[in-house]
């Protein structure tokens, strides 16, 4: 059977990505990575995602990118942005996160013999991140595949990334459509210890505009308006 | 003044490219990676160097690969070779390793607003090792240059590799020239815990003909007799 390693953050995206590669026939290896981001429930939900979505491995691979600083996801002298006002670049940027990230999946991949990787990256959403553009995942896929024994040999790695293209409203019924939990999934930056979501950051905004726009009810847990009021 | 990080193992060959890097007017970030290596001196080894070659900070990233396994310098399962008659890709080969190391240097080159790496990878005596290759560090560079803000900014990233071409014996040359002491140093697989090397496997033979090569006393601590013997 062919095998597949899957980035897992919890989110809505990888969570669906995740289910796309089950669909096409890929034992799944999820990965997915705690580094020090404040939104800690994040985890959680992939663990639970990974179980529901049948994932043969779930790995958690800790790197403390705090020593680093430089993200708002990290860094909490950063306030997280809830205006919707960003420009250019979002303070929510870790640095170099996909790339590190994918170098990750592509160990896993590699001791695994896995010749596919899959990440939910999406430009629709996310045109300010530079690391989630196709030509920036073409740029890895080249690299990975000079990097490894499996590459020099011919075994060509693929990161596939399903997402590219789909707006949320996309995504969410492409998730659906595969039997996803979206209730199990957190997007939102700042999510409390319960992975409830404070409905009101750049990540919550855009997952409440996809339920809508997709015309489904958002199964999203969020904190009390009390707590939205503070 | 100009900045750069610079990965340091602990080893002869980064030392030396940190040399570089100093006397090349950079001021030195210096980079190391606790992966759970089997050989823990490298790491004291590793704040030694730095400090002896004044870097101006030295971050130790822990990230634990022995859950992926794959390697003998992280899968306690696997024995360290020590014929030399080894063929192709060394079991020694830490899977991705390179990668990892030059996205994590690449994270704090971007907080820190860096636009250079040094790396010590060297092609002439590690030419088993895929990611110890001109093309696959162009490659690298190319997809960092599109991962980042600077990069896409059109600040240019660039990733030093001065020992490239450099024979053990010329980079021991270029490190003494450079001051650099190199019984700070551990190269050994197998260290102890104080530093001292095995002198039989790959690293530590590679490392021993540099020095009779370069035609200067071995600096190297290594175990007793008896310990070798057995």
């Amino acid at each position: 059977m062919k095998k597949a390693v899957v980035l897992l953050s919890g989110g809505l995206d990888s969570a669906t990505a995740l289910a796309i590669a089950r669909d096409q026939g890929y034992q799944c290896y999820a990965l997915s990575i705690d580094y020090g981001q404040r939104h800690r429930s994040e985890l959680v939900a992939a663990r639970k995602v990974a179980q529901s979505l049948e994932a043969v491995a779930h790995q958690i691979i800790k790197l403390d990118l705090t020593a680093f600083g430089g993200s708002a996801l990290t860094d909490q002298t950063i306030e997280v942005p809830t205006s919707g006002a960003e420009v250019d670049i979002p303070v929510t940027y870790v640095p170099a996160r996909n790339t590190i990230m994918l170098s990750l999946a592509l160990a896993w991949a590699e001791t695994r013999q896995c010749q596919d990787i899959f990440v939910g990256v999406n430009t629709v959403d996310y045109s300010g991140y530079p690391d989630c553009r196709p030509e920036y995942i073409q740029a890895f896929e080249k690299m990975a595949n000079l990097a490894t024994k499996a590459g020099i040999e011919g075994k060509k790695l693929t990161i596939h990334t399903p997402l590219m293209h789909l707006s949320k409203k996309e995504i969410i019924k492409a998730g659906l459509a595969l039997g996803v939990d979206f209730s199990l999934t957190v997007s939102c930056y700042q999510a409390d210890e319960m992975g409830h979501a404070c409905g009101v950051c750049d990540s919550c905004r855009i997952r409440k505009a996809g339920f809508a726009a997709a015309n489904v009810i958002d199964p999203t847990s969020y904190q009390s308006e009390s707590v939205l009021d503070r």
